[in-house]
């Protein structure tokens, strides 16, 4: 075991009319708009294959959430206990990566647009992944 | 946009009897055994609410993944044609980030055992997020 950290890099970003946190919802089933992701014209290959219908995950670098907050109040409701981050998917975490489940409604040369996204204009990809299916279907 | 890069600390690592990728299953419900996630003592309080019954999602840097592919043949299977990486759950990709989705079998200290993981010994972990329930239950 070391301290070893790991560089992630941007392989595009979002493009959404959610301006700030304030307006965006916890999550994406919570009234969030459609967005689309905008990917670097150096890892398009990457993206090559995603089609509309597709049902992906996002993974997103949260870059406006703070690193040293280990607990919260769930959701910010103060009647409920602080809890440690890793049982909540509170933005504020050690690292603060998104997890977005969506479903590829366009795809127009670098642009592909999603459903529905809570993450607000210019977040950084990180990373898509279709869901897992069965293991038949692998 | 920017050339922005983000720097990920691990928050702890994986003991597994997985000695190297050569043993590791694709998936771990392709038959991944048992496993444990180290965390570092500083960041016990972000752990401190996982309970064993939990089912979550851990996030792991595959270290020894490589970053500049971009396409491959799905499964290694040189009969499926080359796809580009955000369509597969390849390991090879521009910010190689596991997703492993699994239950927490117990609960020691720094230790969370977990019933499958086909990471690897050594595997930095890098978050722990729960499964998104209902929208009523959050």
């Amino acid at each position: 075991m070391d301290d070893t950290t790991y560089e992630l890099r941007a392989v595009g970003w979002v493009q959404s009319p959610l301006a700030d946190r304030s307006s965006a919802p916890r999550q994406g089933d919570e009234g969030a708009p459609p967005a689309s992701l905008v990917f670097r014209p150096e890892v398009l290959p990457a993206a090559a294959d995603l089609q509309p219908g597709q049902e992906v995950l996002v993974l997103t670098w949260l870059h406006q959430a703070r690193r040293d907050v280990l607990s919260v109040h769930p959701r910010d409701d103060m009647t409920r206990p602080l809890t440690g981050v890793f049982a909540t998917r509170s933005s504020e975490r050690p690292n603060p990566i998104g997890l977005h489940r969506v479903v590829i409604t366009a795809v127009d040369g670098e642009i592909v647009t999603v459903d529905r996204l809570e993450a607000i204009d210019g977040t950084p990809v990180l990373d898509v992944k279709p869901v897992l299916r069965e293991v038949t279907e692998r």
